[in-house]
């Protein structure tokens, strides 16, 4: 489907050749203040063309407000947001490689066996400009959290290929060994990492100098060989309000993991401690509880009009998340990217016809490595899973407070 | 929500001290033929007390078709399933530590968090009880799968705490590293490993007898050290047609980490090549197609009445899933679960009321691991997930051929 | 499907021949005081044999609750609701003529050639056991409307065959016509009328002596000619706070309507003015706004908790509902329920293989008219739509007042 | 919600004063013929100013394909439709008489309390521009309906005020007596109207010159005194495919009276026999089976590629709806629409703030009568549910098929 969330619901659509990319908001809360310069920022933080190392294209990608809105807040009802193509000939079908062959590890081939038909884009909706609509739409869940919750969400880089902001440390099993979210340094990010912070490393958007200056070599140097490269993002969401996610099925993990795995070019998913806390013992791994009020910093999870939790914990293996529901800490999760499919050296596969085999050179400047747009990408998945999950809670509590005021 | 899918749709109900666990599958095809035997299996293997290293609580759970069967045929109405508890007293409030201490990294603060009431065991619905209606509506919806498709679904213990069936190789981005999509060792289980095969293994499930071995000791070990371990379990499905899942936000790989993430005590889902392609480069992530009549082995993906794409890929990192649809290869990811919190031992933590930190002690006996168990749960929600993606195709495909036919 | 409701979300399984009729309710508020006595005066008012009239057979229909409450209470988790079928035998194929000829205007035909299968009892889920899960949820969304909300759900029988509680004027347009809305002794009855009252006119559930006394007459003679008849039943519902409905496609009276129209039997819905309001003109059938507080009588929308609106409306052509949101008035609607189907006496018809005509005698007793039976199926899905027409609200005004709170 | 369908599925938005009205539709089949053009002609039958006797702005209303289609083909995509407001100015609060007054039998008022905010429009999404998103989709739906499967859905206007195209007459329960569904003059309609044949009565569209003309002189009657009138439409189904509808709350006639009863200003559904129905007798209201081989004129059903139903029904009471499932029969049924609330009378009401009582006068030129414009709605909303109704169908069956050929 191209509806995400029951509550706070976003509907897209838009592929590379068509007029434009929209979506509509349903359900989000009227009365709050917005303007397309609330929803351009992270647009131009998404767009190509930010660096040398991004593809040169310039897609400009400006946002128009086409309903739900007037003198500039939000009316409660539903919310248009378009962005126009600029180029958007679909190509004619004739004699190129790209119209004989489909592309390794690019959607063109699944399109054509699931909806029996070829767009000019070869994937049609797998086309990165889909994600204009998902970032669109987390700028204004977001604005909302941010406004009434003071929630905070930041995505960075964490990884290019094989180097990584946080060397994984060999496993024993003794205590000298941890999952990440016993890193001081990564502790460290999570209480204080900004957006500005992070685009201060641009093009790669790794928090560490000299991390993000091999992470450009890498790019670079992969760039030149034709080639690609994957890596990871790392996202941190402060001030969550406890209480969300829906069990059994919509854990608050499994929605996000849902909203991350969704994103193009993602291979894996990972809250709190992830795939290095299925090798701790239980011991280590329990996060135990300390009153918040006894605890040294302020609370973690002040969030606008919610109470913060009477307690909090030590450490966070959890990631913010126990039993499927936030408990008001940081929550904090990891999202691996692919290295992008389209690489400008020659491949050899097979026609779609199955007729035999030949090779494939894509032309033009491509992405050797996404995880820099990603990032916007990320944080608005972020925001609109936690927004949607907040109206589902807040659904019950206001029907729990009204029977208790009764009671 | 208690609810998973939209076609093939599955509502869960009950917790440790209700009277019922249960499950209602909406939408399961009319005339498939299905009695209790058919399910029971998949409960068997979920239960409790197989082994030494599992805990020896016997819980039977014997399941009842209570609706929407007739003469062993499904009618296409809703089916009941339905498994008493049998020890469903809820216990009395009282000046037991555990209704003073929410236990670390338990559901039971966020429960009151999010519900504002306490039950009995806790965490209400995140009893592992509740995953008894997964498994056994799974295993109604993989008999479909099976019998029409001839999908097959296997899963297996991959890993405990540090012990791997598959090593990691250090990433140096040289030819000699790669991810498990090109492990041989890997690709030999993905065609051929069985259930049954797999239950050789018990108590463990992973099919390899030294690693096994050593498994079994360490779980042995924690057990005997009043503590616990994670793991991680792989899951394969062979068979599955291509053009399944339903972008852009319900792409496969999505809907197969939103189940995966809802099981209790999961920390992270990966896909095909999963976090360690992120390393990779593109070049040699990317999978060449072949015509599926030129390979050398028999077509992978022979549904039955699903004609066998005529594409496939040299290789899969892919995981069998591009653009979010599936491709007709083989799908396979791997799940990272959490040592269980129970352990025996004792935890210093807060009270409830956040009057002070005190010592909670759990009694009894626990799993200290609980991947072996999980296998058939993993299992579950992947034929739900394929069940569901299935039906929604099902809904364009024919749509498409009655309007190709009048054309 | 099977499943009513987005938030307040119901899921029933259930048909004639299964062992067991059973809902799942999701996202009842928890804390709810709730035990199987809250919920059987219901499904007993609903039981068949209540009367000469109405079919001897003795049902029973206990329900148990199986999840999702303890100690008297709801935890936030499903509730499974369950009543055991005690006549469950599914009959043997045989050279009947009930499996030889589809019965005229029954569901026999229709789910043949939906679901390729042919139940014991013909229709599978149109069976009238289907609404026993109806009722039992229905009971526990009134308990929270009524405890939470002060919201009170009344329905009766305002027409049998051709003998209506209130007889059409004729229309002229002129001033002394008029819809039921305006009609003193209707609007007595939506300011009063109780259910205790409703059963005091028992068998038929219409309040007015004299008519009551016709209609029983009426049923009588019909179930000595082996026939039937159909009738309407009308739905007050008191209390409703304003604001409920969630325009443009599930404004509240959409909801109502796809609710009654989910009734076995049903052929027609009119809310307020319905269709003779298509008669009248505009400068009557507006309802102009009178100052609450002005008002005579006491506020008509005093839910408990929700402060009742401070404007009403003079006269309520509405039906309590404007562009498709409640305002605080009194809703109340009408639904038609067709004669039931099954008649004792021969009817000519065709043979399921359409190999000829022949004749086709149901035996036994039937009900010659549904209504009075049907007056706590309609109280019931009234109440569930109007519990998850409050939650949807609820999500939306609690981020309002939150993020109003902040500003 | 602002989303219609589960399958083919339409998302809209727009209110009066914003700068577009929008739809997307997700999980139309691919390869479908579309253009422009294919939408407009309904959008022109929606559109004021037809007439003498409907309001004279001219508001255009021109469509763009925004995505999903190429070359003239739907791609399978989401397929977004967006119409420009011509005059998008909301107006400046001030001291006018409609913003001290919420205008009788209008949403002002409700979405006032609902949403906590006024739009300029008063009622928001509750204006008839709105409606121009669900005729744009509707043409789509009913694009693939006819191409497809040959359904044709026609509307028309059956009555305006108490001027009815077919006479009530009066209930004896005699033999003489009977409802719509037995009358020679509307089934000639059933078999036969067109689109074109209703456009021939414009303005009014009641396809019958003598009633025409005496509706017409009442509309303008009704103008002249600046008042208005309400009306029904009624309308057919032909040749639907049997097996549509999901109970057991998913009823096929559950969902039409979902859809119309979605429509701004309507007041009542019935389907078939409709309320008269709920008068007649059971013996006489069966609808006998026929073999469809053995029916005098053609099969009634006879959709591309769905083979027609062995069995139809002498009678047609029902209405082509049996147990909440289409039986292959034509589907028909009728809409009961209030007089516009906007009357250019003076009207006596409340302040919003119920600080008094006053005058409101309603300026400009207004419908005095809906129901002309009402038909493409209807015929667009009926589009709609059948569209997603076979869908649903097409999920099960494929399903159903493939099992069955591997049995």
């Amino acid at each position: 489907m191209s509806t995400f969330g029951n509550y706070f619901r976003v509907t897209t659509a838009g592929e590379s050749h068509g007029k434009t990319v929209a979506c509509i908001i349903e359900n989000c809360p009227p009365g709050l203040s917005l303007v397309e310069s609330d929803i351009q920022p992270q647009l131009n933080r998404r767009r190509p063309g930010q660096s040398a190392i991004s593809t040169p294209r310039d897609e400009k990608d400006r946002v128009t407000i086409g309903s739900g809105c007037e003198f500039g807040r939000t009316l409660g009802t539903p919310i248009l947001l378009t962005v126009p193509n600029e180029d958007q000939r679909p190509h004619d079908y004739g004699s190129k490689t790209i119209d004989l062959y489909p592309r390794p590890s690019h959607a063109d081939w699944t399109y054509l066996e699931k909806y029996g038909t070829k767009a000019s884009s070869g994937g049609g909706r797998s086309s990165a400009r889909e994600t204009i609509a998902r970032v669109a739409a987390g700028a204004v869940a977001e604005k909302w959290l941010r406004e009434a919750y003071g929630v905070e969400i930041v995505a960075f880089v964490s990884s290019v290929g094989n180097i990584k902001l946080f060397e994984d440390r060999p496993s024993t099993d003794s205590d000298d060994i941890d999952s990440l979210s016993s890193n001081p340094k990564f502790l460290e990010l999570v209480d204080s990492l900004t957006r500005e912070k992070v685009d201060e490393f641009l093009p790669v958007r790794c928090p560490d100098t000299a991390v993000a200056k091999r992470m450009e070599d890498k790019i670079a140097e992969l760039r030149d060989q034709h080639d690609s490269t994957g890596g990871t993002v790392t996202c941190i969401i402060r001030g969550c309000p406890s209480g969300l996610g829906e069990p059994c099925f919509d854990k608050l993990e499994a929605l996000l993991a849902h909203a991350m795995m969704s994103i193009p070019a993602t291979k894996g998913f990972e809250i709190g401690s992830g795939f290095r806390g299925a090798e701790m013992r239980g011991s280590r791994h329990n996060d135990p509880f300390v009153s918040t009020a006894a605890a040294d910093d302020a609370t973690p999870s002040s969030g606008a009009g919610i109470p913060p939790s009477r307690l909090q914990t030590k450490t966070n293996h959890s990631g913010g998340i126990q039993g499927g529901i936030s408990n008001g800490m940081p929550i904090f999760f990891r999202v691996a990217f692919k290295p992008p499919a389209t690489i400008s050296q020659e491949q050899t596969t097979a026609r779609y016809d199955a007729s035999g085999e030949g090779i494939l050179a894509a032309k033009g400047r491509h992405d050797p490595n996404v995880t820099p747009r990603a990032v916007p990408i990320v944080e608005a998945m972020a925001a609109l899973t936690i927004a949607d999950a907040l109206m589902a809670q807040h659904a019950r509590q206001m029907g729990m407070k009204i029977a208790a005021a009764r009671r």
